[in-house]
């Protein structure tokens, strides 16, 4: 598999109360064009990912809102949803469309709005990911992803501190990301005394409700610049964490790593950057070990040495855009904007935060409590 | 392009008061199933085509919710939406995954529940498939096509007896259809008598709100009894009417078609079977003209002529299964009910509505009042 990344781009994530979802994909959208040097004629079909539109805001239909505001006339347009993993699965539907020989050179655009709502109506709404039961119980992904973490403490002794090791890392990697969320770095002890969310998750330990766009440019044709996909793949799992044998890691991150790493012909020990969906601190360590990157039960402890971190890390940096944890997390951007950022680690392009030598990076997206999860895999 | 289809069923479209949306996915995909004689075991990635789950009823992440309830374990899950194309994207999406030589064997599920709701939520949540300015003005989509079969009418002279004889025929055919919504033949005074919903159109020029699930199993794979795809293309247009220069014709779906006739290798006079978008009378008329069917203007004389009905047609029967009109409209399911219905016609399997020597057939989905337009063309 080859697919050329020839342009990207994000906007700032983060409670953009000024700014409008099409502005937001405007401005992620002209900057993915420019970078990639060609006009919004040249787009022959955009992929959407976004998961709140509807159901916040009652605009449906958003492959023929955004290729009509992004001036893509007649373009083929889908909207791909996938709860939090709708940016990495528009960009496998993207991918499938350009190796598929449809399409030469397409658009994605994850994006989301979600600070013009009320909190508890966004919670609500996203509870739309989860099963049926688990909506019925007055269950949040707050209160499933401490389920996770208590079982991970019980049977591999993780420890609060542990978890805020990775809010202390991400935070860090943020203050060097002039589009993130968060810019102030913060201590082991400020996430273990902020107020808890869901026992034993402290807000802290949570990744945000944000706003943002990113944009990615696709090709079938290489530059000699470009960045190169050469994996995606996608694996789902049980809904409802009720229905699943094993609480200690999640399935479909572990299937499509598998897969993964098969089409791109690498191991996880190949791996330079990494961007992983740590939606809440705990996710993180579970995606570490899932996608291979330690054993099970290892993470934890090289987080709090530093191993993943810019600048003390051992062999692959974790999350250097601040992750969703210090970046944000729009929704449907969050998988697209994951990309953006291993293209400008691949680059050289990244600034203060720029991984040395970086030549493999991996993207992991998940959906729901592990429901769905989508890799990428992009190489210099 | 060549993808087989190896499976097709659909449930009964109406108002199914006692059936759940799991209940229907499964009727229809173990159908599908049965159908290519495989087990669910083989399929590698399920697209699932729906419009108002998360509006209407809270639960997104169709994708692992469908992929987990019909044993697809662990397969990538995906959902698409486009308005009341879903469907017809989901299957174009893949389409792309099989050419894309990530999948052998896919399933799509179209599905929606609809019946369950007020009317007037779902009048509202159907209008997120309509431009901002539409919806805040109140507009639905009987009044959208209202506007443009009065521009139709003023420019070629087209009557509400026209208009009528597209709702006789359907009928007729979904007479025939035992999966149909409507089993009664209507005549052209019934139509005119109905009572108005938007002027020009009556009760009985609209498509009717339903329940439904339909399912296809895709594969590289060629079997001598399977019917095969040949073209699949989406093309989009402005969301609201105001943005358009022309009212008499949608322009997605002329691109549409012009893109799918080009890849099949063939012209629309080579269609023996075609299934259109008949949300409203008026849109059938669009659509014949937009996929060159017939010249622009002439459709309705030839609806009327009994050009296009079972028995009496001349050249391509339109709407065998009664269209969305007869048939009925479950939003999601539509797209894949038309080429559940053309393969069994190709196959020869469609009992009495049964059209004699078909080998060629045109599926036409369309979102919103054009914005979306999607054409599959399908071979014997």
């Amino acid at each position: 598999m080859k697919v050329s990344i020839i342009g990207v781009a994000t906007t700032k994530f983060g409670e953009l109360w000024s700014v409008s979802p099409r502005a937001l994909a405007h401005e992620a959208m002209s900057g993915a064009l420019k970078d990639a040097g060609i006009e919004n004629g040249r787009i022959q079909a955009l992929f959407v990912g976004n998961m709140l539109s509807g159901m916040l805001g009652g605009q449906e239909h958003l492959g023929a809102f955004f290729a009509e505001e992004l001036g893509f006339s007649h373009a083929a347009a889908i909207k791909i949803e996938g709860a939090c993993a709708s940016g990495g699965l528009a960009i496998h539907a993207a991918v499938s469309g350009i190796l598929s020989g449809q399409y030469e050179t397409v658009a994605v655009l994850g994006v989301e709005k979600m600070t013009d709502h009320k909190p508890e109506d966004v919670a609500a709404a996203l509870m739309g990911a989860g099963s049926s039961q688990e909506r019925a119980s007055g269950c949040t992904f707050p209160g499933l992803y401490a389920i996770l973490a208590r079982v991970h403490m019980l049977k591999f002794g993780t420890t609060q501190e542990d978890m805020a090791a990775v809010a202390v890392k991400n935070h860090y990697h943020a203050s060097l990301n002039p589009n993130a969320q968060f810019h102030r770095p913060i201590t082991i002890e400020a996430v273990l005394k902020s107020h808890k969310v869901t026992d034993p998750l402290t807000l802290l330990d949570c990744s945000p409700i944000s706003d943002g766009a990113s944009a990615l440019i696709l090709s079938i044709k290489h530059q000699a610049s470009s960045i190169n996909i050469v994996a995606s793949s996608v694996a789902t799992d049980t809904l409802g964490l009720a229905e699943r044998n094993n609480l200690t890691q999640l399935q479909a991150t572990k299937e499509a790593a598998m897969r993964a790493y098969k089409q791109a012909g690498i191991e996880a020990k190949d791996i330079d950057v990494a961007e992983v969906h740590d939606c809440f601190t705990i996710a993180e360590i579970l995606a570490l070990e899932d996608l291979g990157i330690t054993k099970k039960g290892d993470a934890a402890g090289g987080i709090r040495r530093g191993e993943f971190t810019l600048g003390s890390a051992k062999r692959v940096v974790v999350n250097p855009s601040g992750g969703l944890k210090g970046c944000g997390h729009p929704i449907g951007a969050t998988g697209v904007k994951q990309v953006v950022e291993l293209v400008e680690q691949l680059r050289g392009e990244a600034g203060k935060r720029q991984v040395k030598d970086a030549r493999v990076g991996l993207a992991h997206n998940v959906g729901g409590s592990g429901a769905t999860a989508v890799v990428h895999i992009l190489k210099k």
